[in-house]
């Protein structure tokens, strides 16, 4: 990422993070919207954030233009603009903080994934490329089961556990979560549904990933008229609870 | 409201909303946010929503600046900014479409809330008004039995499942969702915390609700480093969801 002029970056988007249908896919592009981000605002860490996809954006050069909202003690808000051909793709906005800082009350009232240990556990992908998700090759899944959906026989229950690493041995870092609460399939593939659209992203970041196993839930409750939510939790190898999103999306059906 | 020029609103923040500390309530402030992207996009229902609260917003006059980023065949994108004496204090960014529209697949996976009949339940504020806290004259709200909290005996369990309608008679619609996940007292009181202060809400609004009590469903799971989330469900008289929440809150001895 280069910086041109003030606030605007230039970078590439690399066809390494496709998607379903050979797009790239929507959180390695907030995770671009994010590093420039970082770079503008006074703290290192996301904290909340959300993304709105507004058209298809392609692998290659990219603008992304950022601007300031609000630098206050503890918490600073931006907004970036990624943007191809002088079109805008999509609009992230972000509460930045510097996670280790945050000292107050700490309870966690929910259970961390109940998964087998990972050596116990199937790769999902097993190695395997699968054409036009180039996505699979960056994270190493590690399930209890394979998905129904995988077989050709979807359970109709769309819920997901699941280890999750980088497969090239990187550690898991703050900035790289709301990339990874968009890394697997969509939940709804095991109600028989080939894919879904991602119409907006929200995440939580709640600290900073210990090295390690990423545990992840991954669950849909409610479809209505063609629209579901994915909640997404990702817990650390400490047992910490480190990100938590939703996102709206849309049935390719609907 | 008033429009000024070129997507540019003038309003006046009323003193009748006002949450704890006297400050007018942050689902107020975007429903505001909303009614002046509702007059620049071409589509009804706010469908996805995200506010960032940058800064205390005072009763009184202010300036909502609105952009358009995108207007599709379905859904359409805007972001809206509240300006008070020149200063930012609230940043939305939302997607509307028509809600009645969305033709794909319905299904729920999960349970409305469990409450019994609203003729059975106990007023919370039993007409009484209480200071600085004008919003709760706006509402009815009946709950199965008193928090914990407002017997000075928090329960250390931050659920709340509740009975919401208007106090005057107004039946709810799609617009006024974002402003009732935010409109009881936060679920971490419970907790023993004396109230939390919102840094950020997304709201999905699911359906046009049907006339009549709406079934709310408030939680928070995890509080690390002061910083908590607050989970919002809203299911209306005909057991439909029509609006999921989520806000990341700080509490006030963090």
């Amino acid at each position: 990422m280069e910086a041109v002029s003030d606030g605007a970056f230039r970078a590439t988007i690399s066809d390494r993070w496709n998607a379903l249908g050979d797009r790239p896919n929507g959180g390695y592009l907030l995770a671009v919207a994010l590093q420039a981000l970082a770079r503008v605002l006074p703290f290192p860490d996301p904290l909340t954030v959300a993304a709105f996809y507004l058209r298809p954006t392609a692998p290659g050069p990219i603008e992304i233009r950022t601007e300031v909202a609000r630098v206050g003690r503890r918490v600073a808000t931006g907004e970036a603009r990624l943007v191809q051909g002088g079109i805008e793709t999509v609009r992230a906005v972000a509460t930045f903080t510097t996670l280790d800082a945050a000292a107050g009350r700490t309870l966690l009232l929910a259970e961390r994934p109940d998964l087998p240990p990972p050596e116990s556990t199937i790769d999902l992908v097993g190695g395997r490329s699968l054409p036009g998700i180039s996505i699979v090759d960056r994270f190493e899944y590690r399930v209890p089961a394979l998905p129904g959906w995988v077989r050709g026989q979807p359970t109709g229950d769309p819920r997901v556990q699941l280890w999750l690493r980088f497969r090239d041995g990187r550690e898991p870092d703050a900035l790289s979560l709301p990339l990874i609460v968009d890394a697997l399939f969509p939940a709804v593939m095991e109600l028989g549904e080939p894919g879904s659209s991602t119409l907006e992203l929200s995440v939580h970041v709640r600290a900073r990933p210990a090295p390690g196993w990423l545990a992840c839930r991954v669950l849909t409750r409610h479809v209505i008229g063609g629209y579901h939510e994915e909640d997404f939790e990702v817990w650390d190898s400490r047992g910490t609870l480190v990100a938590q999103s939703r996102q709206l999306a849309l049935l390719p059906s609907a």
